[in-house]
């Protein structure tokens, strides 16, 4: 066991914050609830988004560009779209102390490495995705225990260095993730499945609600307690937060849509048969999943996710 | 306005619950709760189920036959799979009193119609189906307010005795629940996409996820936080009752399948081909949606189900 990271001189007096939506705004209220001693700086490329932060005293500072916000810095952590990682790298560039080490927050990992380590050459980069969120966005919608028990996945590239790489982890301990190092490309896949193709079905059969004609949207609406309404919570995610996501993890998701789609044309096929025992079996070995992750504490145990008090 | 249907005289006083599962096992509670005045008995099919139901005191009585559970109901409410209906009817039929009143649970108003109008000539059936749930099943999983402020939806056939179809209406109002008439036909096209197609869906995705190779169950349960335990606890419910919905609702969900089908692949394409603005566009009316379910009162507005406490 090391001891705390503080003690060894790890921890990071200086972070900087780019892009204060979701994630950003939570790293932020994170950071100043559990690294008191620490200075956060934030930035958003969006104006408005910048005064709304300020007007909240989300940081310690908003800067008015992405170079003035890193001058100091010692951690930078990238919270933009993975689309924009490329660009938002760029625009620090030329003013991230040398020493300064550089993660994101990214839902994809393999193409934001390759775009960051594209834009930063030299730098000292330790991409990071906490697995955690709300349907919400924008800096109002943050909230400082959104890491809380979530898992944080960080995703080295070869040969870095590993003091750096434990300073990153440290700090999202600090922030009560617990971490997990993986690969970046199999980080992709597993996401893809846990995280991607979900959002992308949730999308899906929400626009196809959208478009019927014999029942109307109203329907839709007022009966969706039936199972419909667990789907429009995702759905309601970032569309541009998402959209980099399907683009930039492109392959995986395609391959667990692939299997998904194979997987659902045999139960279609077993109910155009009447193939009751194989429905049966299907639905019978999903209840062990469920029950899994309510033992590991990945979700509410509480029927109906605890929205029928009782 | 009505007056209060017990000053017209059109309560209940004695109903017999047929199946005691999550929804039974509810309605008796709610009756309990909300007509002080009423005697429920109670019968299930499996004896264990009737025990449990005995030592809870669920009900005024549990029968130890479904002959004997309504030799003087008033009501009868079938809470059975929807493909045991039918026999769940015949199980009544010859100790049925004449003027009684027989109602039932079920997820499919077409089918279940069908198979009651076929097993009990003559006797008076106002289907329903409270759009109620949770991914509980049996005799302890039931709440008396699981049907408070959601939609019942009662599909009587063509020429219903009015007096029959609001002693109905009645009922599940005094249980808590607004009400709606619909056409068998149609409630069966809607819950087929509101309801019967996010479960197939649900069930679908948590197989494929269970049966990756390189990625492990073990990281599917870790990781599930990024969207996929959403639809996990669908993917939890009752496996009989949902085996029967799908057979028994078969060509509205094969539709809907396939309206589902095309508008995945629509997207696939678009992820394939690098459409970003289709994805976009996509993604952003699926808001809407959510917005309205929530302003509706049909789900809980905090963020991520209310899960992070803060």
């Amino acid at each position: 066991m090391l001891p705390p990271s503080t003690t060894l001189g790890t921890s990071f007096a200086r972070v900087t914050v780019i892009g204060l939506g979701l994630i950003g705004s939570s790293v932020a209220h994170a950071v100043r609830a559990q690294m008191p001693g620490a200075t956060v700086t934030g930035y958003d490329a969006d104006p408005e988004v910048r005064a709304v932060a300020q007007a909240m005293h989300l940081c310690s500072d908003v800067a008015d560009s992405a170079g003035a916000a890193v001058i100091d810095a010692e951690l930078v952590v990238l919270c933009v779209p993975v689309g924009a990682m490329g660009s938002a790298a760029a625009a620090i560039r030329d003013d991230l102390p040398a020493e300064a080490i550089v993660t994101d927050v990214g839902s994809c990992k393999a193409s934001v490495l390759a775009a960051l380590t594209d834009a930063l050459p030299g730098v000292t980069i330790i991409p990071a995705h906490p697995v955690a969120g709300t349907e919400r966005s924008g800096p109002e919608a943050g909230f400082a225990s959104l890491f809380h028990k979530r898992w944080c996945i960080v995703t080295p590239p070869d040969g870095a260095d590993p003091v750096a790489i434990e300073r990153v982890s440290a700090f999202w301990r600090r922030l009560g993730a617990e971490v997990e190092l993986m690969a970046p490309d199999h980080h992709d896949r597993v996401l893809a499945v846990t995280s991607h193709l979900p959002h992308l079905i949730a999308y899906t059969i929400v626009g196809t609600a959208s478009d019927l004609e014999e029942v109307t949207r109203s329907e839709v609406i007022k009966y969706s307690a039936g199972g419909f309404r667990d789907f429009t919570r995702i759905a309601a995610s970032d569309p541009t937060m998402w959209r980099d996501v399907f683009l930039s993890n492109k392959e995986a998701v395609l391959e667990m849509l692939q299997r998904f789609s194979e997987d659902l044309s045999e139960l279609q096929r077993a109910i155009r048969w009447d193939k009751g025992d194989q429905l049966f079996d299907a639905f019978t070995r999903t209840r062990a999943v469920r029950r899994s992750i309510i033992e590991q504490g990945q979700d509410d145990a509480r029927p109906d996710f605890g929205r029928s008090d009782h």
